[in-house]
């Protein structure tokens, strides 16, 4: 997908909205619980619910791994349906792979030829030859962790390097080299947004991915106020405040609420930025 | 696995020698190319026939992940065989997981229940709370990137810190605070044997896992000089100079014989550094 077809959808969505699959199987509706292929079941249901509110749509692959192949099969079932039904929605794999060269192919590999999503998110500690090979696909996006919403955050990605810039800093500056806006985006911790702005100096015209709001407590005004840039430039992540916020058979239809609201924040704040495009 | 059993192998087998599987599917025999779960056809063989020069077994999960759920099976089959027949070895994921807190503790639920994996690699970049839930299972041990073997390492592994220590020592020092001897062990790239001496330094007792002899050029007698401890404290892999040593249906003697070609040179440098324990 292109930058313009990402910034197309927003303008039409008002929103820039995620919604993280981060389908755990224990907190599942108890009616699903005897279900065949229930995390799918369940997806689809969200998804249907909640896509006109969302442009980006991100499965957590812990959450489908931990089922084996089983969990491999329902993942592949809702990327079979995302893509049929919702082919504009930004398809993000939150794998935080990152491997030797001939590793790192094969995980591109994985998502982006046997899959088909359009972006995955990649761990830095390993360097470039981690990195490239997820930068080799045409339409594909690499989303590299530049600062994360945990508390482990702090352990590393603070770390002053020799002009006294922090290691997160300085993981975005030299992956510069390796991919442009076009194909890469970063991944920023929303409980972080006030070094947003310092940021968005180093990459004006990057996407950056914000988790973090809601169960982790990130500010929307805030993440808006810093990072929003010309194309939008903000993906923001939403996953247990949506999906679990009722547990019922009503639950897609309150997930869809819950997406709504945020959507409409969304949009005051795109508007209230000036965003171009859109229609009132 | 505790530390005393992985050092009472290497003892009796004379041998720190990992295979690593990294079963790429198509460097495959071609006579094996028809078989269904050839994989795992494939695995099986060269466990048979190296398994009495080996102590540990690496599978690397990017080769079996992108043949999605198929893969998935074949490589629980690949662990269930190893777990029935050759309970000895030390059987490592080779992952590099790692996320926030919720994420982590699904992929260690994957990797140490679903699995009975022994251990699993783990990147740092995201701190504690990223690697602390793989620390919560009695037996089980996590692997730390500290010091990788690939060209990339030079990007982000060598930025010097506040104390001019390169940030994969502030990875090994901070890691302590997590972890022990007895459930933490590092990567640590054999192409980089000189800064074993460093590393030794720091975790005199530690495990350490040293990818990159073979086809990555690392030196053994350089490794052990400099790693070995008390308790041998080193597992070396080699996956791709074993693996595919041969293409034929001799692939598995073949394998054995490159095999038992390093536990010979690792027999000779266990006796030479006086290791305990070693019965001639």
């Amino acid at each position: 997908m292109t930058l313009q077809a990402i910034t197309e959808q927003i303008r039409q969505k008002k929103s820039f909205l995620c919604i993280g699959l981060d389908t755990d199987v224990s907190k599942l509706p108890p009616h699903l619980s005897d279900r065949k292929n229930r995390i799918f079941e369940f997806n689809r249901q969200i998804i249907d619910a909640t896509q006109e509110y969302a442009i980006a749509c991100k499965p957590n692959i812990a959450f489908y791994e931990c089922l084996g192949a089983d969990g491999w099969n329902q993942l592949e079932m809702t990327v079979q349906y995302i893509r049929d039904r919702y082919p504009d929605l930004f398809l993000i794999a939150d794998a935080k792979r990152g491997d030797i060269g001939n590793t790192s192919k094969k995980y591109a590999e994985t998502f982006f030829k046997r899959f088909d999503f359009d972006a995955i998110t990649v761990a830095p500690y390993m360097g470039s030859d981690s990195v490239i090979p997820f930068l080799q696909y045409s339409g594909k996006w690499v989303i590299l962790l530049a600062l994360t919403s945990n508390p482990g955050a702090e352990d590393f990605q603070f770390l002053p390097g020799p002009a006294h810039q922090p290691l997160f800093e300085t993981v975005i500056t030299k992956s510069l080299a390796w991919g442009n806006a076009e194909n890469t985006m970063y991944v920023v911790g929303a409980t972080k947004a006030s070094l947003l702005a310092k940021i968005r100096e180093i990459v004006p015209d990057h996407f950056l991915l914000i988790p973090g709001i809601g169960a982790q407590g990130g500010d929307l005004a805030e993440v808006a106020r810093y990072g929003l840039n010309g194309n939008c430039g903000l993906i923001v992540n939403s996953s247990r405040a949506i999906l679990f916020a009722d547990s019922t058979e009503r639950f897609a239809e309150v997930a869809a609420i819950k997406a709504k609201e945020v959507q409409m924040q969304m949009h005051g704040l795109l508007t209230e930025a000036g965003f171009t495009g859109i229609q009132e």
